[in-house]
């Protein structure tokens, strides 16, 4: 860490926070330039408040010399984080798809539609059985009995599940029935809840939050993993900008920056990314060529009937047709299916 | 709700939407214009999924005619409502200052700030416990210890105390301990711990997420009250902008907003809305003007050594000072401090 | 168009707002609702004021049903526009890479870069002559002379020369010497500019702003079109969000809508649009997946020492392997490069 | 400035930038830390391209000691600038009232609301002859003939106007008639608009961009000074943010912030900063109470007529009840209107 001082800072307070590093344990290495006064500290600076110190008086800015992540950081590991879950392969070289309705709405529907997107190559399902809603009057999902009903699912095809978590107290019965654990963008920061899955083995698909920065959401990843569990998926799923036309705005970007700042697979929910489902094709062919290692796609049997995120969802018929295409750029970029 | 189908919708989308919406209990109304179908829809509309409506086949907009806060909205409840805390009254008039420590450090220094504040005219004393922090090596609060210390505070000097929660799982101790519960910025959508406050009848102190909207973060509001805790206080303490040179951007127009869409008080929060020590006094004296109810306002005895937000922190010569000009603003206003 | 009135909005504000958009010759249609009243616009809605309109007393809200671009509407000329530059085609079935540096240095510097671009499969060669920098300190573009001196490098290898052009007064010497005119982000909504080469026929690069949305865009596309020009190329290279980590954040997603909304060819700059040179390669490739019509790659012969933006830039050599990988992905998007 | 090498740079990556920025005639002062190294750059550094520099090989950051912005930076010029029109004092101690029509749209319109708003206190009258609109089929403003009835007015009343450019082309015209230039949000960073009313000596009211930041603001006005024109006045309008119940999102803090970095005047505009007749009250009296030097308030005699931002106008009435509020938190601040 390095901190810089202000041209006009006084001597007095160069010496203070000096003396103040020392007493944490840090080594100080003080340069006295022309324009102003620069401290190289060394030392298990991750202690440190690094804003709090940037704001102290006489302190112009303080840089952090490593990025704030440490068990996510490619730099402290540089190979691929692979992640197995009931067979399947996340990262590593392969594409992975997970598809599935956005919210669970009978046995017979999710089933329907597991058996439908395995066959056009999915190789987990996703489902939501507990819904963060802008609206405490809106549908809140099917809660446990969705959960039940992605159980069913998952015994009739054999697809992994995927489902999203709201509740810390809700750990221990996603433990048992799901096989990937979701944050949602909104719980991005509940990091009471990060907390609590990192204490589980379970994979974790952690979307990035609406307005989060991509370090911000590495951090979140830190959080799960600081906890003791390694198995963090990053999905990439649209950031909040000014544009209306799209609901979020997908950035593809993000791969790039996340394959070279970490070892964890990323993969991208094209679906809620763009809102709109004509847009799902192009998204997902452009973020298999941007290096993602996966996609999350919703699919339904009858999208208008949807009861929730109706618009983005595929029927299982463009679903077909959007792998296909999927498959070929894949195969492009050197990647199995 | 108001449905604009899209001028080149088909009769069969329209017949099909309409039955669907007849079935769930609403009466529609069909306008065939020159340009387009519009349908009027009457019922508890609060229950139809906005969004999944606006994306269905041939529907072009989805126009809620009501706002879709219910319980928070100063058209059902016309008077402002004013939460009594303590002896301690907020909204309806007064000018409420809520002061004290970022966090928690001892209890010498709680009770010596809350002394001090509380001198200068502070009616209430906030410090936290448990702080939601970026990374998960930073200071984390001293948690239980600290809201033990608030209570030592509290007995001191007789002011009231407000913390942040950050997990459902402390409900229970918090409505021991605490007289107002703040859920921070991050946990705005954080809904499982919404509904369990709500669950309680403590007054809430609900500060607005880094990019919601007004209108987001009334629903937060309304998921508490929408389980029968009415005791909410709105708490403005900036959003997320692309400046640079304060760490959130006050929206001061939210105060004014605000006091005409909901009948709930609103305070401000310019310590965390700007993030530098100099800058609270103007924004103070702004957010009075612009009609807040309160301020929140971060004071520390020793800010250049404060463990979290030092920069912002006032140190109690200056809450003296700002003080004086609030009361000065205050009384241009109308309201006793 | 259609105007929503608000529930409670009068009658007498309801005849007042009808009798005169009859006086501006439109025909108007009511529909009175249960809940509110609606009016039914028809006839050249567009001279209308949208917003002044919607913030007329007793209005709710005042929705088009039209979008309010005309001449790059795609819904009224469906077919891809196609624009033709000196033996080059953008547009319809191509994909078309621009290269070059950003600023012109010195005619040795550009041809060279030409002539390794031109061998890579670059069709045009791209140089900034006239920069507009935030600073009025920092270096403004070699000006007149560097426009000669992309004359040269044209002479030199034949490919046609895109420039940024910042003042209307420029608008002659630009059409004198250049084959393509750049709008820039910064200029997007310079109106004045706009209209000017929207008199000439020279093809028009039109940059998006870095916080304008697609339709604002496209409204800049349509001023350039209503002076008489209909040869725009639409260029995405990133808007403002809160990332860091990259410059700008690359909205591919508006690739897919513009192919939508509009006949226009779009290309994307990866370059400006991450600001980062490993990030150029994978955002390229993406791009040509989402469906862009052509590239626009910033390419130096010394990165390190360029004037402006060379971090961004790729070297010769670099450009050559990104070239290999972007044909592939083009052949399979069914493209010729 | 300062320049923060990477942990890892190369010994010739460090000796290599130190040459070229010696040759570029800097003083370079080395600093070898354990943890990276750290180059002190005195010397014009305004003329080093700040963000090539900061994205050389081996570098990690680069810092400025100093602001960019060297004329209007309050470090080089303490006192308050103070700018006089024809008889009126901006800055200085003074509250400077503009009022008028977002758009003249008849001699006889703009007289009669001239002659109201100089009642009520205004001191200068703002008027739009040219407007910049997203649409190019949107009224564009009665141009010349605006001017025209702005200075009839002026006649009438005596009091200097104020009125939007758009064109460089226009430079000599407005400074014939018109007694501020005002150089709108959308043309902030129109670089080359700036430098041609920086030759002029008129005031130049420079409204913020609309998602710019301070810095950038700061930077257009530098542009303007560096030309020789020192009579800058700044304009807050409202900047883009998420919230859509406000036109834009009033930028208070900008008030304190440019106090701080700047010596010149700034005012603020309620009107456009909120879009909505209710708030212009409570914003205007917040604007004041955070120090603004004045305000800028759309007033019109019809509002629900206004050819373009009828809703955010005030009538006469309104506006003089909001200038008795105005004065009494005016003299609360020491200052006279």
């Amino acid at each position: 860490m390095i901190i810089v001082m202000k041209p006009d800072a006084k001597k007095e307070q160069v010496e203070k926070l000096q003396e103040e590093l020392i007493h944490e344990g840090m080594t100080v290495q003080l340069n006295e330039g022309v324009q102003c006064t620069v401290l190289g500290i060394i030392g298990d600076t991750q202690k440190l408040d690094y804003e709090a110190l940037g704001m102290r008086d006489g302190v112009e800015r303080v840089m952090r010399v490593q990025e704030p992540f440490k068990k996510s950081n490619r730099k402290f590991h540089n190979d691929d984080t692979v992640i197995h879950v009931g067979g399947v392969q996340i990262g590593g070289g392969t594409m992975t798809v997970m598809a599935g309705p956005c919210s669970v709405e009978s046995a017979a529907q999710v089933t329907g539609i597991a058996k439908r997107v395995k066959k056009a190559g999915a190789r987990l399902l996703r489902g939501g059985a507990y819904k963060p809603r802008t609206s405490p009057y809106a549908f809140q999902g099917l809660e446990k009995e969705g959960l039940e009903m992605l159980r069913e699912a998952r015994e009739a095809t054999g697809l992994p599940i995927v489902s999203e978590i709201i509740s810390p107290r809700h750990v221990e019965m996603f433990e048992m029935v799901v096989d990937v654990i979701q944050i949602g963008a909104r719980n991005m920061q509940n990091f009471d809840l990060l907390k609590e899955v990192g204490k589980t083995q379970k994979p974790i698909l952690l979307k990035r939050g609406l307005s989060s920065t991509i370090e911000e959401w590495l951090m979140s990843a830190e959080y799960i993993m600081s906890r003791g569990n390694n198995n963090v998926i990053l999905c990439e799923r649209g950031i909040r900008t000014f544009e209306t036309y799209t609901r979020n705005t997908l950035d593809l970007s993000a791969v790039a920056a996340v394959k070279k700042l970490s070892h964890l697979p990323i993969i991208v929910d094209p679906s809620h990314g763009t809102g709109r489902r004509e847009m799902v094709e192009p998204m997902a062919m452009a973020a298999v060529a941007a290096g993602a290692d996966g996609l999350m796609i919703e699919v339904h049997n009858d999208p208008a009937k949807a009861l929730s995120d109706g618009q983005q969802s595929l029927t299982p018929d463009q679903f077909d047709s959007v792998m296909e295409k999927v498959k070929k750029v894949s195969e492009l970029m050197g990647k199995t299916l």
